[in-house]
């Protein structure tokens, strides 16, 4: 198998990528753009080019199946595909694979990963915009009683019940477990509302330079220096989780990759402790309209389900030990019609869209081209999954 | 009649504001916080401070009895309210009313601000977080569709359909109809998430000085110096908004004072203009989910319902060329049950809530304070209302 070569960063050589014997396939549930793929091809023109549509899968739903004959993966050099992967002996010019998902965590034990060095890149950083709007969106929402406002119109009925608890995000608290592409360009909307940042990182950030981001984000957002929070904590242990959510947080945003060593990350113990760590704030039930003790903090979800204790994240909301929370992943996924947490008070649960946007390909393949002229120049790409890390 | 006299603005001097023989009168919905007065009066402790609950009452809705006796007002020098003003005659002495609200609209006819010199402060700045988040939020919950996912929530049912149009705000532009205190953290939070600003002011900001906002702001929030817009427009004749309005707008938000100036300012004309003035928009209507074309801007209202004319409103919905709207004011208000602006499609109401906010009350009782020790030094009080302007 031919591996890349790695050299140094060097954003000055940016020129003639041939590309010569490379063949790229796209595997995506959507066609790419015609006038995307002729560009593409005037950029490598010695680039083999081909389209395959695939259905959209939910993470954890299965790969699916090779979307041409598997013989003819022998000549593939690059892929740019969601689930669907060929085996190790199938593809063996195989040398980098572009996911369109922000997460690897569906591929970590596909022979592929494991049993080869193809480089594998995610789509780390076309989710921030949206995503980052789907966190203020929901809090917001929470926080204004938008739902409740929604359901009045659908009365026709003016009343202004309710408007005495609202709630705006000034000097309030956000916490990111996970400060990626994602928790960035929330802290730069938090930090606009005026709200302080708290950000968790794996590894320890203690200088300007570590506290810095490589990987791709939109021009002029995200934080990629680091500057917006105002405290960082880092560590890998049950003990620097909980230092963190004893910090003081009105939201706490869950961000980071699902890996065997975040799974279940929050469950009864942690919901005991963000309400224990904080004064209880006095909040209207929704039912019942009383005035009622309830945990400080607001817990949303958008990395995967099983970070997150499901039955145990209803038992917190029932007692009140959170205040309330946003789900847009949730374990089961789908979750299943009827099941309980539909129903559970003070939730909000989307069904897995809080990283679709209609800029989402755009993005997408802007990280595919800058890598094909990384690939063709020798470089290390961006957005690599590390296999140490798992994401 | 005890005029204020203005000195010019100097900050240094805030020192021993004694305010002897003046007497403050609350007349306000929420009682004040005790402690707040006590501080109060520890700063300036020859005030005679009265506090006087009223109840909450809507613009529009006439302005409610005195809470005390009417001969009693011989002394105020000084009150706090919201919609009672007592008779010029009866207030010999009175030389500021700190009004709890942003617009000034419903006094401009009163007496006491027609036929005298008394000082109006409106509460102007108290609303720019809370309102901006609102502006947001409705933007955010169309564009990711959050009413309709909120509903499959309610039926227990998981499905990722209407997820391909999810459009997130990067790249779009907000056109800001009145760049004031609300209008500048609007253009902050939509700067932090990738958009353009474009302002319209009735006076023309051509300078950097001219752009910057002397009114009260909460520190690190808005646009003091005004470097957000990368467009400023201004005027006061049709000719002047409707250069802006073809200007290219995704997002207009309507934050104008409501003044005879500015009543209807946008009608059929000025919603045909929008619709011709770009490219319509392909989107999934939400009742048939058929593809049809709209107009490209969505329009936003939380300056007063009578800015814009109602009826008008309705049909350019009704014949797409807006792409939506989302309203916390409107013609008439309280909007009575069953108008059918409530089923119009593509639009969001709620009932007048935008600027509420449990911070509120701090934030009014700032500006009081900041004034109060303004009146003792006998400088120029912050976000008096200019009677040539009526705001």
């Amino acid at each position: 198998m031919t591996l890349i070569k790695f050299s140094s960063l060097d954003n000055e050589r940016k020129t003639n990528p041939t590309l010569k014997g490379h063949k790229l396939v796209f595997i995506t549930p959507w066609e790419p753009n015609t006038d995307y793929i002729d560009s593409l091809q005037k950029q490598f023109p010695d680039l083999v080019i081909e389209c395959h549509k695939s259905e959209w899968r939910a993470p954890g739903t299965g790969a699916g199946e090779s979307p041409f004959p598997i013989e003819q993966w022998k000549d593939v050099t690059i892929a740019l595909t969601f689930t669907y992967l060929p085996q190790p002996k199938d593809a063996p010019k195989l040398q980098y694979v572009q996911l369109i998902s922000a997460g690897a965590n569906h591929i970590l034990d596909h022979p592929l990963f494991k049993e080869t060095e193809v480089e594998f890149c995610t789509a780390n950083g076309v989710h921030g915009p949206q995503i980052s709007e789907w966190l203020l969106l929901t809090y917001l929402a929470f926080n204004h009683h938008l739902p409740h406002y929604l359901s009045l119109q659908q009365q026709a009925h003016w009343s202004r019940d309710k408007s005495d608890s609202i709630q705006d995000a000034t000097a309030k608290t956000v916490g990111i477990l996970g400060y990626g592409a994602i928790g960035r360009q929330t802290a730069r909307l938090a930090v606009a509302m005026g709200m302080n940042v708290h950000a968790f990182t794996l590894h320890p950030r203690p200088t300007p330079e570590s506290r810095k981001d490589r990987s791709w984000a939109p021009s002029g957002m995200g934080d990629p220096e680091g500057i917006f929070p105002s405290k960082w904590f880092s560590g890998s242990s049950k003990e620097d989780l909980h230092t963190f959510l004893r910090s003081g947080l009105d939201l706490l945003v869950v961000s980071t990759p699902l890996t065997p060593g975040t799974k279940h990350l929050l469950g009864k113990e942690e919901f005991a402790l963000l309400y224990e760590a904080s004064p209880t704030v006095k909040v209207v039930d929704e039912e019942t309209g009383k005035l009622e003790e309830r945990g400080r903090t607001f817990v949303s979800n958008i990395a995967r389900g099983p970070v997150v204790d499901t039955d145990e994240l209803i038992e917190a909301l029932e007692k009140g030990w959170i205040r309330g929370a946003a789900l847009d992943v949730t374990d089961p996924e789908p979750l299943p019609d009827g099941h309980r947490l539909w129903k559970t008070k003070n939730v909000i649960v989307t069904p897995h869209v809080s990283g679709a946007s209609t800029r989402y390909n755009e993005r997408v393949l802007a990280i595919l081209e800058e890598n094909l002229g990384r690939v063709g120049r020798g470089e290390r790409l961006v957005n690599g999954v590390s296999r140490r890390e798992g994401y």
